[in-house]
């Protein structure tokens, strides 16, 4: 395990020699203004990112035969410049198969994901429908599938990428869901819910999370709406006698959820669960960028009265963060 | 009481006789093609409006003292001309005061004031802020704003509006950000529910309501989230000792309640509670569209395969009735 | 066969008597301003619409059992009303099994639709990739597909929509995609025909034309992109060996071809073929549109330097037909 | 007094050794790359704003005490690195009471200031309607406005923003507003002036100006345009008998006077007041802009052919200075 | 001269005859709903127009040889229909060369042309700039060109066009600019004011003004931004010794007045003079078209509490007549 | 001749000395942070551009009279720094007439320029209107215009700007144009040639490229649209017996080839040979442009799964290699 994550580096004496295993998201030959040459690196783990410097490439401590996606252990000091941490890399060689633990060299949600999963079969088995219950635990009982729900995070930036954060998110907003529906009579509760499952599935296919997160290609050319209602469909017609208007309904739900032509939903909410997914949907992502951004300004020792940084889900808005500022707890 | 309301008109023999009370929302004169004068008026009950036509203003029948604004008993005639209802006036007159009761000839919410205020002031009663609790019960013990509260519609637009029409929104909006604010721990719920209750608070003088739903020029003018804003920072001034901070957030929350500046907010909501106040208030008026549509379509008798008109608060689009179409209840 | 046409009304003696075949696009009861009830109709044949008015319903010369769908013959006299022009119906009855032409009465295409398919399936074994004749070959030879191919239309609006329309467009765009192709030597010749081929064949399931042409429900809520994609992802899925990389190009042809997240298009053109089937499609959409509108000025008397009425298509402009200003033919 | 201002260094000996007087408006604690702490600071004074180093703050002659906010004494030497002025401090302490001149060490306006709040008053006293002097003269007496009116900025960024800014602007516009009214008879001329004195009277406190220039929270959340119609609000309340509809008008000139829901007013101009108020406001604010960039293209040397930089006011135009292009004078 | 003119109907008698002069705007053979052929014809004069019917257009009183642009004397009488007043016209025949002024048959400015244009000419005579005012003398020496400019209107709509609007256009404009220019030292006067006389000047040829006012096809494809700058080019050319320099600055000021590239300016203003013709061309056209609205209001008998009409140069809002409210004259 | 060009140093041994011939982009007097005066550089060639950096401008070897614009030897050796490539020079002096050939020290078109020209008058020479002939005869024979025409750039940005760039770009969008324009049989193929050759022709005066590329004043102010019009108009105008017809045509097609007025288009495409232009010349700058991005992939060495950078010929998206990636050859 390690002893030492990249966040808590900004606590610690710059200067002062440490080591522990990173993962290699990047090794590029460069040159310094005199001609010498270095090895640029980024090293990530689960609590973040960190450029790192070789100065001397040929010492016979730096291993010569690493690359990109490579678990490697390093040892040396780290510094600030311009504001951002950098390493000077001083040793470093492959770590040992075994030696490290790859769930601790990515990002990955703070929740219990087995209890994620449970939470999330819970709310399939709550269903009344049984033809949405039959297809959502055609879909869950794929082992490949399944698998890679709970892996996958919901975003490539770090800011709010993490593995498993896919399923934190479904899960959050199946709670919430579950809160709000009952104050529309007007709306189909199992069907409201299957899109809140299904809506962002095609995002199993969209990124990579191996090395880093990253999109594929096809991720980049299709998109995870097409990919989430291509796999939608495709289990659906596998299921006799599974009823067309609902099919309709269903792939409706995954392919309007982004709400606006522009955000790239091929078509808008048209039923009212449609309507009410895009908004939980987006609630929700705003919130949690919000709460990131306070937990981030805490971290970063801004004061009560101080804003947020720059929030992009919110279109570059700056918060304040109300209970901090009414010198409430937290 | 009446006995016939114009919207049970649509179902009423054409050219059969009948006879109710009206209020009359305009009276212009008109010539006809062949040079006669005629009076051509608007009439409204609580279920609708109706155009009326008199087409021998001088007939000893049809008294000439009314004006826009009055109670009249009329008798006539209804068919359908160019699909709009309208009504052949053959006798007039002006009602005697207590003949008819005023509440059937404005649209009105079909809930119980009386519990929705109770409902209200019980929102205020669960506060735990003691500052907030105080100036919502200093401003709902106003008599002349409390009674304004209870009868103002909530826009001018038939559509959604009629008396009472605020209060049960706010009811409504109240209940849902009750359901909503524990998903999220940085919320300040009593901060929510004050933003909830106030933020069309200046509808009261936005609007007149004594003969059909108007903009007053104060309303054109100002606008009902300055006269709330002035209206709630009056009487947190008069409150001794009234925390200044959160005077700041009851008026931000007000200010930013329209979400974007194109809306007509000066301020985007740039704290937790502004948001989530946003996002509930967007899509209860929404929900409360979608449901007026969706009844407007049995009305007018749609099948279940068939969209909805084009619906103004979702920019034009149509909608489908999931449960319809699925061929379930209602 | 039918005698007269709508068209040809225009120019017919108003008033004179005249009888034909229609097909009833819509049928609505009504009620004159004096309490008469009357029936309205919107007759069609293919070469245009006709408000159809029988002002005495009870009339024994009128069938009593035709519904919207049916063909009918009518006997009446033309004449214009507002510059619309009416059809004063005297006699209706329904027409026998195999009296009338179907294909007389919807719009269709003025060209050989035996003619354009052999063109299309030409262009389709002009290919050099195998993967992709297979892939348009299978398509191309389901004979449900086929047919529904050769006869829809390629829009719902009167305008541009005729049975035979779909085909004409793909038709038109192969033949000049086949002239540009060429000239970038970047371009994946195959791939952009496969892309012109399938990039509308969802809209033989988004739209119907058994009586006029309507948007289906699954239209309205999953759209031709959605649906055309699917199809197009079966049937590969249904090849073996089908390279997946294909696979994902001609997906992204069919998604991206509105070349606007705006458009409908969930995705961007992000590969050249895209980015040229995207342009072609709009200019040939449009000239569409600019010669359609030339030829509606020509009939309607227009001189050589008034402009055409505002094309839809072109963001309501208007245009001067370049040859009849200077004075040439045509 | 100071001897030697952050302007005057671009013409000094880089590397030669002077002390002045500074406010310090930013001090950060850093690391060099090597690993050795450093301190960083925003120094400024009325001329403009200078990056500070101190490479050794453990040196004796470096203070330990000071903060942002300060007055110091600084001594060393300046030289130009990426085109940006640093200054590297060898020496540094507070100053003591009384020994340097605010004044000299915030950017203010170059007129007197005395002189033009007499121009103001004058404009007041000028006026014909009792109600609008009486409420403008209330405003202006009070003390603790009018000191603040005379000091603030009319912005926060540098640029334009300066102590008694606010003043400036708002007598350079009464000037103009006085030569445009007359050419529009249906203009009431003194409730357009009184447009110009009070749109901005919100800047008091949006923004703070005693170290350096800075929005206040209350800025933030509510903005300078409800600051400002709350104080007048108040103001027209405290004067018995103020006419309601004046009060309606005057409210609305503030709230109004950015002329567009984006840019932050809650209603459009609807009087031709606000119309006027907008556009003098646009003009002026933009003509400063454009004579601010034409000074700066002289002092940084460019030729009379070289537009301006990317002036923020005008959407990152650059502009020509028309009589230098021509050879005239100035 | 006529003793009746079409504004005057508003207040005449209905049903009662009258005859009058009128230029035929239009004519067109229409066909009664029971099929009679009937002559529909839109009658101007200085005041309005006005829909004119022939019901019997074989009636030895009407006419046969009258055609678009004739002047026309007709007897009848005026109804109102659907709020818009129609002559019913009995009697029609051409008038007699000089029976009936032309001058009277067209909107046109209520001002004295001549006295306007000495107002112009004394503007041009007040340069001190000896090379614009040589090109202003030169342009408005040019008979054919003085004379196009007297009578032209500033622009299609009936609204604000009428003969003669341009040139009242432009000398107000002067009048303006003259106020403003010395408010702004950086202003080039004689530049400013060359501008303000040419901006418009290709409406003389983008305007036709024989039978109302239309656009020429040259108008439509090159606009009167560019057929200006070719006719101010094409003069400064034939000016022996023009200074190249300050023919681009001329160029740049037709160019840019528009202020937008949206507004069909390809170049936005990038001189202190272009910024500033912009702006007042704006404020006084907008000022125009609220004291217009204005006027229209009290001829339409609106209250003082009501607003205007929707203002088309003012995105449809609607304006409150501040004076008027207030109570005060006018 | 050079022996080493700027994009051969990419592969060039860093740190190794060289010399070459380079033309002074810009030359800047800097300090370094320690207080010593060196020269900041930009050495262009017709490969690209180079940052040079004299540390020792006192050095005999390094000339002191050379300034922008001039023609230079120099020697030194180059280093990246940052990713860019920056050259120490310790040696400079100015070339010798003659010594150096100006066409190898600005970027010019990889095709024959005399090729080109022919390819130009070819289709001048294929027209079928003897009146477009006659106009663009008589351009193409001025000799100072045909001289600019081979020379200029079609842009200022280095990106697509080269000299020759413009004759490369009519040339190949006249190749288009006649393979499209037999498609469609309502275009006026010599029209839209025109419109093809004329389009940018005001470029030539809109850029300087004597010392790298430059927009002139004129440019900037008016415009290569009004330039090109103006130019058109003036030759035009000189033919005897030019249709007045035409010339409004022709002028359009270049007044409206940016196809928007937020493009700078003064007019839109309101006939189909300027609907035609403006769809080709975008077409064809896009597909360059993707070509262009293709071969910089290949040159970074960027893996055919990788998507160019971002192009801002299309909104900033990132493009795919279709045929690298299939695993094609190119």
């Amino acid at each position: 395990m390690k002893d030492i994550y990249i966040a808590d580096l900004a606590n610690f004496d710059e200067g002062r020699n440490f080591d522990s295993y990173f993962l290699v998201l990047l090794k590029q030959q460069r040159t310094t203004k005199t001609n010498k040459p270095y090895l640029n690196l980024i090293l990530g783990d689960k609590t973040g990112q960190l450029e790192g410097r070789i100065w001397d490439p040929a010492d016979p401590r730096i291993a010569k035969d690493f690359e990109r996606g490579d678990i490697v252990k390093a040892r040396g000091s780290a510094s600030r410049f311009d504001d951002r941490l950098q390493m000077k890399v001083d040793q470093l060689r492959l770590a040992q198969p075994g030696e490290a633990d790859k769930a601790d060299l990515l990002p990955s949600t703070t929740y219990d994901v087995a209890k994620l999963w449970s939470q999330l079969v819970g709310f399939v088995e709550s269903f009344t429908n049984p033809e949405l219950m039959r297809l959502l635990t055609t879909l869950l009982e794929d082992p490949a599938l399944a698998r890679a729900f709970r892996e996958a995070p919901a975003a490539k930036q770090l800011h709010h990428a993490w593995l498993g954060g896919l399923l934190e998110h479904v899960v959050s907003l199946c709670t919430l869901a579950d809160r709000v529906a009952p104050h529309y009579p007007m709306i189909d509760r199992d069907l409201l819910m299957t899109g809140v499952i299904l809506h962002d599935i095609g995002k199993v296919r969209e990124l990579s999370w191996e090395i880093g997160f990253e999109y594929t290609v096809e991720g980049v050319l299709l998109g995870h709406i097409q990919i989430g209602a291509a796999l939608a469909e495709k289990t659906m017609d596998s299921l006799p006698g599974f009823p067309p208007k609902l099919k309709v309904l269903v792939l409706h739900m995954i392919l309007s959820h982004h709400g606006k032509l522009e955000f790239g939903s091929p078509k808008l909410p048209m039923i009212p669960e449609a309507l009410v997914l895009n908004f939980l949907d987006d609630l929700d992502a705003k919130m949690q960028a919000v709460a990131g951004e306070f937990e981030k300004s805490i971290r970063e020792g801004k004061g009560p009265d101080e804003l947020t940084g720059k929030v992009w889900a919110l279109d570059q808005r700056q918060l304040l963060n109300t209970r901090r500022w009414l010198g409430e707890g937290k």
